[in-house]
């Protein structure tokens, strides 16, 4: 026992949490643990591979599609010399889109394609401090992308791995709304007002929102007429559950399909077609086609996806986006790359649950400990550590308590850990365990435990 | 199938790699994954639970100590606003050592001690970017602390984990180093040198490097006379494999062990002697005793430990060091907190292996997938995801090959990607397999697959 003196210091630094970068307590990071190896496997279970960027961009391909919105931390070194100017800027990326597509590029000879990653890393917002707002967090990515052409069956496949993944975490009814964004820009093409395209989308956009007559008023700003208007805002107040009912209700807002004169607005609704079709195993109420959903973004070119939580209202907004895409990386390789992908903001969401609703997160053991092995002898210490040892050959995660102390010390450490077996070793293949809830206790072979 | 003409773009940010910054192939990271699940389960059968903590610290928190040797990254705003000015400054943290104590002292109330905890992320080092320097790398630490004090019985217990969890990579015999700083620092005391402790220990720490007659001639800067530097001398050149022959060897090189009239030398020897013992269940050639083995800080206060690969000269120096020390976050708490750890410096090892050794890891396939579904009938998709879903319940990794094309080109991908089989959906429940690397063929119900 190595035991000095306690000097108390002079002078302590007190440290408090950083505002926007979350840490959590050993019994919530096991919960956090659990979700990511659900994310993973079923990722996994769909052969999407994993791949890792660092951590940093220069900061020329982080700005390489012209300005960025988010926020950006850049690196300085904190003792600078005459070389530091000499290098490139470095700086934490804000999204995992941006590297996947630098990634994609620069090891393009290497890649099999399709190509189809996951990716869980931590991301960083440089943003100023303000309540909930987090600067440093998890999101849980999966695209595929091929050179020149990528199958649409492959918009299904990422929806229905996402269903899968959310659903598995238990946290209620999952709901994932689906559109595609040629339907509504086709029809805007088709009446000659597709430079107006991407703004009307953005206030269609808002429907849920704000309600019909906001929207109608702030339509008014385009040159559009009134039939135009009202058709817009009843193709966009679809939501419908399967292909035939999508189909009636474009229909009914605006001609049987094979009368609507604009081609691009037509393969649009059958791609939705497609994919709801491709859906149909899922339970009822998991998939709605909702043609409201467009996401802001220029980026996406058909299918587009959110994702609600039914029995989450605390999480507001969409918990996982995406959609498919025309071009991944024409900002860093000659190579038309096609994809879809989705992304799971991990971090907000498990905070969220963590503070609404953490019965669903099973929060208790603060190790993922099995079993303590105690001696109450000190001349019995070999045994304990051969006694453990036997008993993690079987899979089991095993503590030896080191400390001989008076019976309840022991006792103690497992009721606060959450352990719930004690094993108080007799020979080299008996034991007594002890359950720490009940206070049962059995002897038993060790070898007998992991089958009990 | 969405297809959109190709535009040349005009110009294109060619990425490259950033030095400091490793990034794996996906057949890479899948070794890399493997290694992280195995060190986790190794870390976990030990009970011991994970923590993270965010990727900065505050300047203040990782500076409290002092100045440090390690090179600092800062982070800054790109878009800084007259708030930034306000703000504490945040940096990347350098090691896990800082912010463990931090959280340590910040969660003092929610823990529950002896904390054995793990901890296995990036970290970064501001450094200029040089050959094989690493600016961001993984490390996997393994720390116990107590309040108060700490049990001798975790030196061994961390020393056999570690041991264990470098055995399971397969990268040939593993050997701990070990030795207690009491001996050499108790001799030194014992003859009044105290002063003089850290930097006689460093030099005799060079050793193995620089030889005898170095050791012997750098020596000389200090008022030790000649019986002094030669028993100095010999007890750094101890190295036994058990406690017998340590004791034996320190009878030899200076006197019986009750003739010794340095307390806390005895007492180190003692402890060192006791950590032999907890440690004879490892084969013959696992751990040695060396006692030229200080390590450079002044930090650790007993036990030290170093690792060799003894199969891999390629990596120079120790692959994961430590030991114990007497305080962990003194700087931050009001609270005497001893502690033993030791780190894995894991993306350096891993990189070694990968440049020297790369048939260790097993690299091959480009993902995780077991069986590749395929049917060149169109109208079959459906039954090709179905098949999909069954095999994934067996807890299959199952891919869906959604081109139908000629007959080759899933084949390719395949081969390519090093998917093992290939399956062609017959009905609901059969399906012919093919072995893609014999090409042979069997017709197989879908539920007797995982059996097989």
């Amino acid at each position: 026992m190595i035991e000095k003196p306690r000097n108390k210091k002079a002078s302590i630094y007190k440290p408090k949490p950083i505002s926007g970068f979350p840490e959590w307590l050993p019994e919530e990071r096991l919960a956090e643990q659990r979700w990511f190896d659900h994310i993973r496997k079923t990722f996994e279970s769909y052969g999407f591979c994993s791949i890792e960027t660092p951590s940093v961009e220069e900061i020329d391909v982080l700005l390489a599609k012209g300005e960025v919105d988010k926020e950006i931390y850049v690196l300085e070194r904190l003792h600078k010399d005459e070389d530091s100017d000499k290098e490139s800027r470095l700086a934490l990326h804000f999204d995992q889109t941006v590297p996947f597509a630098r990634y994609t590029a620069q090891h393009f000879n290497d890649l099999v394609f399709p190509f189809k990653r996951y990716q869980m890393q931590r991301v960083w917002r440089g943003e100023r401090p303000q309540m909930g707002r987090m600067r440093e967090f998890y999101q849980c990515d999966i695209d595929v992308i091929n050179v020149d052409n990528l199958p649409l069956s492959f918009d299904s496949e990422i929806a229905s791995m996402i269903y899968e993944t959310l659903e598995g975490l238990n946290i209620g009814r999952v709901q994932l709304r689906i559109s595609n964004r040629r339907i509504l820009l086709g029809f805007i093409d088709g009446i000659e007002k597709k430079k107006h395209g991407t703004l009307i989308l953005r206030i269609l956009d808002k429907l849920e929102k704000i309600g019909e007559d906001a929207v109608l008023e702030e339509l008014n700003a385009f040159p559009l007429d009134s039939y135009e208007k009202s058709t817009l805002l009843k193709i966009a107040q679809i939501k419908v559950s399967n292909s035939n009912a999508l189909e009636a209700s474009i229909s009914k807002a605006i001609f049987p399909l094979e009368d609507i004169p604009h081609e691009d607005m037509i393969d649009g609704i059958h791609e939705l077609k497609s994919v709801l079709d491709n859906l149909s195993h899922l339970p009822e109420g998991a998939v709605v086609a909702d043609l409201s959903i467009v996401r802001g973004l220029d980026y996406y070119t058909g299918t587009v996806y959110e994702t609600q939580l039914l029995d989450i209202p605390e999480y507001e907004g969409s918990v996982c986006s995406g959609g498919r895409y025309d071009d991944l990386a024409g900002q860093y390789i000659n190579k038309h790359l096609p994809g879809v992908g989705i992304s799971i903001g991990f971090s907000r969401l498990f905070d969220v649950i963590r503070q609404t609703h953490p019965e669903k997160l099973g929060i208790g053991p603060k190790s993922p400990t099995d079993i303590l092995v105690y001696t109450e002898n000190k001349n019995e210490a070999a045994l304990a550590i051969k006694t453990a040892q036997t008993l993690r050959q079987q899979g089991l995660n095993v503590e030896v308590y080191h400390t001989v102390k008076k019976w309840d010390k022991h006792y103690k450490y497992a009721k606060n850990k959450m352990i719930p077996t004690i094993c108080y070793p007799q020979d080299d293949v008996n034991a007594k365990f002890k359950n720490v809830e009940s206070g049962e206790e059995n002897i038993q072979a060790l070898s007998d435990w992991n089958k009990s």
